[in-house]
């Protein structure tokens, strides 16, 4: 295959030229999803020209330094959506210099299309080649597709460090808009419905740049004794499902977060003795492409695929073994609440802190500080067959439980969690009462160390709460979280 | 049509004798939804008789006396799913007497299928005849398809009182279980892909009861100045989203939770002059079917029709004109996030309270009360095209605020509430950070009488957060809440 097609090698530039194409003021829609698949010559161009600042970014998800670190550094960058994972960048809309609004998955290129944001003026996306018939992506599809829709002009990274064989392995469909928005027939995570390219009119592509910059590699977080613990919990929950007949043999597509736990937790499906089983998930790890080549996993479907730099190597050398086990999907239908509710998925995310009646924080720390967003996790754990949290039960050296009375920022509510696992135990917080749920976090879940705490912030709750379905003591609800900015931990 | 089959007239017997079916610690999945279509005669009888005690009660939503407050003041409800708005049952569930677990519409019967629950022993369901075929349900559907699937038996009362036309305007859809649930397609409101009655094997019928008695007529709740504001401030929302483009001049399909709010919502489009529009929603209330006749509504999809006495007289002797402009569909079907997503909904809903980043209670009196439970508006909410809370700003003669510093429980997070309208006014918090949600809702939203406080914590809190993308005093959160649990009021 070539890079471009023949008729588009007029369009071919140099970054620097390519960059010109972008102003002051104006709105970029880029590629990249959990820091793959991501822009970084033009970028990088423009943070070293700095000739446009006030820049709003339209990102599906995380990006690497070359893109948020280097433009935020350069104080280009005025507003970003919708979720990041950059030191810089973090820090940067912690001090608020840069506007962030943090949008689930699935309905931030939705809202795109629906034109409900600042109108794009200008994409700028990786490809793995531009043929005749659109854009070929890499190993990240993201909003991509949303964006390039949207915008006037699209600038084009061609990326030739990549497999021209990524060409076959995703499946672009257009939904469209309400009224005629079209259902979304994917009946298994395999599933194929639309075309292995992004159609893109030429008339708008306005650059292609060449460019041989590889993607950051991904950070595996290590499995930890402890980790491996909160694995094993979660594997001791979905057997027990599947041996009281609420659970078929093959579980269901499985969602998988990202870090420590969420590698513990593959790693246990596999020691368990799971077979066949599927991913439906928002991004793809290392993990989950041994499992693959295990067997354990038969199928994945995700947005992108973020691998460590061996495992990467490992994965373009054999992609062609590869293509059939794996579709990548806009993360608008990776995280569709239709796909995730039919098919049935398994969510697994990772909680900052849970509360005694089962309410999530996934994003705020002390309710204040934005550590990344909510990414897909609402998406899934709204939408799943059986939405989990497994989180170890303290953080900082035991100085945070990770059960506490109240959450300090909720995003995921006592509706939508229905079981929590930590290193400690499980707690099956389905059917369950807020009375129950609270026994059931405090004895199962939360650190030794906290119990005798958490028991007595719950007797008084009863004693003192204005009606008693919920109790909570509003004086003392957030006296864990006081008392750990003053002191440095939340113990007594 | 006759009322009951032929095959099936050995079936019939009295309520007494249909309730000895049921026994001590039985689970009984019922029909009923929003006080309609709820079974009466069976209930009636097994509070009088006393026999069976702790028993588990699975419903879609509310019913009427006759069967949630007669239990539970015979005392022989152990526990009640899922949403409730009876004052008795109210009380023993905040008494800790009844166990309550308050899940999503759409998920209830789902979890149902699923078999998740307790398993459902005697289905007691509603219905306006039994065919050979199957069931004719009455003017609500709710989750008695769910119910009536997972039961061993099933007990039926026919309601004489009903019309028979209601034969035809339902829906019945099973979507089957992961990995063979099947995609909805629906297109339209108007959409059917079921059959019109409830298929139900002979052998699972256990008894027949013919009754006479009617449902609770519904209280509407009377439109007064100030609600009529919030209505038209809704209304002058829309018709700028429809100036801008973002949305067609026929909206897309309207869900109106309940209330005086919601009505004065309908009552503004009608004045605003909008026509030929559809509802999709769970409930259809008196404004509803007057619209239909004003020709504002084309087409009305609900899971149920809870009208006044008068109103209902009304539908009743004009049904066969009706029918063709509504469908009545399973509650798992009306709020699914597949169709709601799909179409475009409009989401009206109407909170407690709204904190002054976005985040919305709707369950719970200062934190620890239930007051009814969430209902449909998670599922409207999150998949809407545009989600709106409306409220007058404040409760109680003024001594309440329903614009707060921090909400004291979280039912639609930050990240799923996309409009605010009081009567002063319309925060439009799409795409906003934290900080201009604060300043929109603050200024916008709150009443006059609020604006100084709100300003007061909302500088304090960016002068005290610890990271500031959410500045938040984790001492100060609550105050208002605990001056009102003190002073009877959250002004100073």
């Amino acid at each position: 295959m070539e890079r471009v097609a023949a008729s588009l090698q007029g369009k071919i530039m140099s970054a620097a030229q390519a960059a010109r194409l972008i102003r002051t003021g104006m709105t970029l829609g880029m590629s990249g999803f959990t820091i793959v698949g991501y822009p970084k010559a033009v970028p990088q161009a423009l943070a070293e020209s700095g000739h446009a600042r006030d820049l709003t970014l339209c990102i599906g998800a995380s990006v690497g330094d070359e893109l948020d670190g280097a433009l935020v550094r350069a104080g280009l960058v005025a507003r970003r959506y919708s979720y990041q994972s950059n030191g810089d960048m973090r820090d940067a809309i912690n001090r608020g210099t840069v506007g962030y609004n943090d949008m689930h998955v699935s309905q931030f290129p939705l809202f795109v299309n629906q034109g409900v944001g600042p109108k794009i003026d200008v994409a700028v996306v990786e490809c793995a080649a531009v043929t005749g018939e659109g854009l070929i992506p890499t190993a990240a599809v993201g909003c991509m597709d949303a964006v390039v829709r949207a915008a006037d002009r699209v600038i084009v990274e061609v990326n030739e460090t990549l497999p021209p064989a990524f060409a076959g392995m995703h499946d672009l469909f257009e939904i469209g808009l309400p009224p005629h928005a079209r259902p979304l027939n994917i009946t298994a995570p395999d599933s194929r419905i639309g075309t292995p390219y992004l159609p893109c009119p030429p008339e708008k592509l306005a650059a292609i740049v060449l460019t041989d910059r590889e993607d950051q590699p991904a950070k595996f977080k290590a499995v930890t004794p402890i980790s491996k613990q909160v694995g094993d919990n979660v594997v001791r929950f979905l057997r027990g499902e599947v041996a009281a007949g609420r659970l078929p043999e093959t579980l269901g597509p499985i969602q998988s977060g990202v870090g420590s736990v969420g590698n513990a937790v593959l790693q246990s499906l596999s020691a368990g003795g799971f077979r066949g089983l599927t991913m439906y998930t928002e991004v793809m790890q290392d993990a989950a492409l041994r499992l693959i080549e295990q067997g354990v996993f038969d199928r994945v479907s995700a947005s992108a695929v973020s691998l460590e730099a061996e495992t990467r190597r490992h994965f373009y050398a054999h992609i062609d073994e590869f293509r059939d086990k794996i579709v990548l999907r806009p993360q608008e239908i990776s995280n569709h609440p239709e796909v995730i509710r039919r098919l049935g998925v398994i969510a697994l995310n990772t909680p900052i802190e849970a509360d005694i009646y089962g309410n999530v924080n996934s994003t705020h720390i002390m309710g204040s500080q934005i550590m990344n967003g909510i990414g897909g996790s609402g998406d899934f754990t709204r939408n799943a067959r059986v939405s989990i949290f497994a989180t170890e039960s303290t953080a900082r050296g035991g100085r945070i439980s990770c059960i506490v009375p109240m959450v300090s920022h909720v995003d995921h509510t006592e509706h939508d969690v229905q079981v929590v696992v930590t290193e400690q135990g499980v707690a099956d917080l389905r059917w369950k009462t807020p009375r129950e749920r609270a026994e059931l976090l405090i004895e199962n879940c939360a650190h030794p160390d906290y119990r005798p705490l958490l028991r007595r912030y719950f007797a008084r709750a009863q004693r003192v709460a204005p009606g008693q379905h919920t109790p909570h003591d509003l004086d003392a609800a957030f006296s864990w979280h006081r008392r750990y900015l003053e002191t440095g931990s939340m113990k007594e």
